[in-house]
């Protein structure tokens, strides 16, 4: 143990943090199925979307030219309080496992809000800031977004209200203790505040709340004012385009110690955490150079990769939103309440969804969360890090990739990413650790409930 | 922002971690007040320790000799999980209140224990180890510690078992997950697997447990096996010792700056973290040479340097430990319930308790918690990282020096310890932000209550 080729822990200095996002969508050669607006149908513009998003967000959304986008200084200079994010040797993980494979992970949840997620948090909020706009709204579940968001319009002086599903304001208190703590006003959904939510309150008093009426409520906020946007963690291309950041950092990390990695796996449920961590890497497959084999890992509840249909749908469950064409389980599929952490979406980034289609992702792979908990467990005893139950979808891959390695002999190199610790999600341990937790896979007759919200649209592939 | 003489923050390599700890007491000119045995009142030696604590723990205990103690490479080897930890320069801080100090922290919250614990928690399970005793025992209140045992002794196959005090198990349930995660088995105490626990529960079966109790459990539990023995977290002069490696990676990191702090400030309950902190730098104090000036930051609420006598009393509340020379507010004495966070104990480290009498720690400062949440506030909201409630105090002293630098218009440099990340405290901040926090002050007829409970001991000064 103690004359290593590689550091534990490798880290870039400040000077080599990225100067300019890299946006995948430019070197896809596929035609890009356009968003859909949901009256007309027909493709959206920067117009459209400046109700919704602030103007340069949205040029981000739709833009499949620029493959660098510059990363604005005073972003880069957020970036300096948490990033470069550590790139890992997991050598306690290979010695437990005994495999030949050089097993690493970038690892994300140093910060305080314990997750990727502030990645995008910052750089939305810089240019809603640098467009004169007085604050933002969206919406939460589990909270990582929220808290997120709401350290970065506090760096901005930026108002946030935040929609959060009335359940989870209730039982993670806290992390709405967070969010106020950075200044945030945080509403439990559904509330009085929206008209949307005055008539869900009206039809069902005793609604929980939903993420997807959170959204709405979020929305409505937004459009009804001139100097209020709405932002969003995950499944958008801006939101990738942010994260390529995790990709960019880990390639250079790498270079440093003269490894490439032969295979690249990441949870995906929206997508973001993926995206972000594969981007540099397809950007060698799409020019047709020696590149790894990518791994998504979803978990068996919510499989819209593995299960899912390639098909236009609502990015949303309250059908506001334009339509993007990705993989989905229907609009109005919600995975069972038995499903821990997040990974909850019934979509996948169209970016992602995309790459899979066009076969340049490899492989789609749904775990059932006793595993992923079982690798959340020997991870955290080997590694030290409790990691989030989302990650760990991605921890599970990894081992059993290695566990192939220990079998053939394979010193192949692993990289994963550990999104985020699992600070928040102990409710979910608590019930690995009672013997308590449930596995769930949706039947096909659960999934043709979903798939029959699929919007059928006429003369539309 | 963009040109910095130094980058936000510096990471020594892990070539570069500390191969020794620094033993402060060896430079230390005074007459050491022996630890007294609670019955002789002689004097103890290894031998009256071992059956509480293993052997090589028990000679550091009493060790005023080697200034230098190799760090085990095991121990070594678990350090480059999560350490050196991170030096950061606080320019958003400073930035937030134009001073012209130059503020750095040493941040301890980055791994998942969530606090500097873990420095002593991996060298305390590793001597068990090599000792080859089956487990170890420990109490823990809020449950830093009793999290960084969990994980030391995963680490090294030891059992643990943990007293948490009842209303912490009841109130903090998600810390005793992290406990069970790591493996270790946590009980709430008062307990039925001891005498002392169930003469407590026959006594006063509502009662909510205590600090002082759980203690005892541990201890009875240890000293009736052959293979088993205690470990606690703060005060005693091995904790000190081992987290040396705080202020030892400091100096260093701070010498490649080419930098010497002024002030050094760090919060105090036990002592461990500034005892840590300060050490290489009193080493420079007590050999002659420049040093900072050293400030405690404790409690208004539980004011041992500050109101404190420095008398021989019990380690424990019940008066089943050896008894201490140090700084204490009388064994009995129990802070207000109204007292957010740790830093609640009634003594203080023997160590730091000598360093202040003798002079060479300045000065001891109380302040009320109001103004150390608005610190916290301030902290978090500029510098990114919440702040635990203990750190708070620390970063309290730092804001007030600082603003002193800017009207003094001195560019002191400035170094404080940020022992720890605010993700188990949250109650204390939701008070806080809903207004519902208060401070409190012992009035003087409180602590004369206190210092009833210090022994008179005819003939020990």
């Amino acid at each position: 143990m103690t004359t290593r080729s590689v550091p534990y822990k490798t880290y870039l200095s400040e000077d080599e943090l990225p100067t300019h996002y890299y946006n995948v969508r430019a070197d896809m050669k596929t035609d890009h199925a356009p968003i859909l607006h949901p009256g007309t149908l027909q493709p959206v513009g920067v117009a459209d979307m400046e109700p919704i998003f602030c103007t340069e967000l949205a040029k981000q959304e739709l833009n499949d030219s620029d493959r660098l986008i510059e990363i604005p200084e005073r972003v880069r200079d957020f970036y300096r309080m948490y990033r470069p994010s550590p790139l890992i040797r997991a050598y306690y993980l290979e010695k437990a496992l005994a495999t030949p494979a050089r097993i690493y992970y970038k690892y994300e949840g140093g910060n305080t809000s314990g997750s990727h997620k502030l990645n995008s948090a910052i750089a939305q909020a810089y240019y809603a800031s640098e467009q004169g706009l007085a604050g933002l709204t969206t919406e939460t579940g589990a909270g990582q977004w929220g808290t997120a968001m709401s350290m970065a319009c506090s760096y901005f002086n930026l108002e946030l209200l935040v929609y959060m599903v009335k359940i989870s304001y209730e039982q993670k208190p806290y992390r709405k203790t967070v969010m106020q703590t950075y200044g945030a006003e945080v509403i439990p959904s559904p509330s009085d505040s929206t008209e949307v939510g005055r008539k869900m309150r009206a039809e069902f008093p005793d609604s929980n709340g939903s993420l997807g009426t959170a959204i709405s409520e979020a929305v409505e906020v937004a459009v009804s004012s001139s100097d209020r946007r709405y932002v969003l963690g995950s499944v958008l291309n801006q939101v990738l385009i942010h994260q390529s950041v995790i990709g960019l950092e880990a390639k250079a990390a790498l270079e440093k110690l003269d490894e490439y990695p032969d295979t690249v796996i990441g949870c995906a449920g929206g997508g973001s955490n993926l995206g972000g961590l594969m981007a540099p890497f397809m950007e060698d497959r799409l020019a047709g150079r020696t590149a790894p084999y990518f791994i998504a890992v979803e978990p068996a509840s919510c499989p819209s990769l593995t299960r899912g249909r390639f098909a236009y749908d609502f990015c949303d469950t309250g059908q506001v939103t334009p339509l993007a064409k990705m993989y989905t389980l229907g609009h109005a599929f919600i995975p069972s309440a038995n499903h821990a952490g997040g990974l909850r979406y019934h979509g996948m980034s169209p970016i992602l969804s995309q790459l899979y289609h066009d076969g340049f992702l490899d492989e789609a792979r749904a775990v059932e969360q006793s595993a992923v908990f079982a690798a959340a467990e020997l991870f955290a005893r080997t590694e030290g890090t409790l990691p989030a139950p989302e990650s760990a979808h991605a921890i599970r891959a990894a081992i059993d990739e290695a566990l192939k390695c220990k079998d053939s002999g394979e010193e192949k190199v692993i990289l994963f990413g550990l999104t985020g610790n699992g600070y928040f999600d102990l409710l979910a341990y608590q019930q690995y650790n009672d013997g308590t937790m449930t596995d769930f896979i949706p039947t096909d007759e659960d999934l043709d409930r979903g798939f029959a919200t699929i919007p059928s649209l006429p003369g539309i592939q």
